[in-house]
């Protein structure tokens, strides 16, 4: 199948790599505005060549757009446009507004909104790597909404992937997401800026870190040009969970205030139970 | 040299793996309150015997306090009752109440109190890992308090252990210690709470979680037993870090309120600069 990939950097690039390897994509096309990217996407064959937008949907049986979540909503409608058989897929991290943005569009059933829950903190073509997806869970939104030879196609694209997948409707999944992605990079840059800014006076703060430091702030390295645009489209949710978990971190310090070390244990016990969750959460995927 | 670990923990455990495999250790002596713990130390092979601790002082040259902050605490002073011309070292994560507990004591200079910064969210014998603190920083703070020969051989014992030696006041090792270790478990042990509130009435939001989300939570899986002493001991300045952490979420969720997305785009920038940061901080460690 000829596939084109809008977007080479880690998540479109990654997909290049799998959907090539595992003989789902015939001949892969890349597009990208940016030109280094496109040209080094090219250059370490993560694709077969790098064409316009039109040329790439006139030559595709599947489209994927793998750009930051301003630019899917900003671009979806125009793709669309352009469609005539061709089936479109996006990967982006919030699907509410997106499904909304194009809901009485001509074409709106050739399109399947979509989100691998997979990355890394890095970004750009250089990042794409090998079995990215392999065991994660990809959520497909708003599936009544697609046709049913465009959903049953992106479908099969995941399980190529090796991902599993999880259906859901596009408000519920911007909630999900609030909770188990986007207040963790939040949490992640605050914590950084917090470091960074006692750092300032204090050289040598560094030599101090460990596992446990690295482990926590990974996310903070993850790139503005995504993430910004996922919290200005997911706010509320995002904000709604930010409210609960400075609750949280105001019951710490409560308890620390008034020297309450039960009441530390009790919470740290009740932390504790993630381990449970996310073993069972992993089984489930498998 | 004959050694004794009180506390068949990760952390005494893995000290007793990489002594003895690197013969800085030729006969390792466990003490344990905890039966299940030393019984177990003794048949997988961390130590060589299990003693009482008034035996385990009298059979070694060097004895490592390997327990969680407030047992620390508690037994260091009656353990330099016991000592003659041993060597005393402990490895746990708060500093300025432990060397204030034991100023007056009459073998304070026997006593070298350190902070090898390594670990794993993960407890008991069981957990026990070699190579865990190769790379990694270790702390001896109000060296000047230990008589030079047993300051030498501590820094002989972490030398073995491949790691590098880091220097400073008890006081000033708390408030660092804060910043990069003890917040971020607090911000993870929040995290998780969150998340599992949440979960009680949205069973399947664990479907959704991707590495990301594993990254920041994976510090809560951390003991309550070792956790809640550290914060309890060193509350100050953990509450201090923790305010200027709220006020950094704070200001996300204003930018959040505002849909200023440029605000949010330079926080996320300047969370960033962590990764020039801590590839600095391991490069110098090496």
């Amino acid at each position: 199948m000829r596939i084109s990939i809008i977007g080479m950097g880690l998540i479109g690039g990654s997909m290049a790599i799998d959907l090539k390897k595992r003989k789902f994509a015939s001949h892969l096309i890349g597009v990208d505005q940016n030109v280094l990217h496109a040209e080094t996407a090219l250059k370490i064959g993560l694709v077969d060549e790098i064409c316009t937008l039109p040329e790439a949907v006139r030559k595709s049986e599947l489209i994927i757009l793998a750009i930051p979540a301003n630019a899917t909503i900003q671009l979806l409608p125009e793709l669309l446009d352009l469609v005539d058989h061709q089936v479109v897929t996006d990967v982006c991290s919030i699907k509410k507004h997106l499904c909304e943005s194009v809901k009485n569009h001509p074409k709106r059933e050739r399109f399947v909104a979509a989100h691998p829950m997979a990355g890394t903190e890095n970004s750009g073509p250089w990042a794409a790597l090998p079995g990215l997806f392999d065991g994660k869970a990809a959520i497909i939104t708003d599936a009544h909404d697609s046709a049913p030879d465009a959903l049953e196609l992106v479908e099969r694209m995941y399980e190529a992937l090796y991902m599993k997948l999880v259906f859901m409707a596009s408000d519920q999944h911007d909630i999900h997401a609030a909770y188990v992605s986007h207040i963790s990079h939040i949490s992640s840059f605050a914590l950084a800026i917090t470091v960074l800014e006692k750092e300032k006076n204090e050289k040598n703060i560094f030599n101090l870190a460990s596992g446990g430091f690295d482990s926590t702030v990974r996310l903070a390295k993850s790139s503005a040009e995504m993430w910004s645009p996922i919290f200005a489209q997911n706010a509320d949710n995002v904000m709604t969970v930010l409210d609960a978990y400075i609750d949280q971190l105001q019951h710490f310090k409560q308890a620390m205030l008034k020297n309450d070390m039960n009441k530390m244990t009790e919470m740290i016990i009740q932390a504790n139970r993630i381990k449970k969750v996310l073993s069972t959460s992993n089984e489930k995927l498998k």
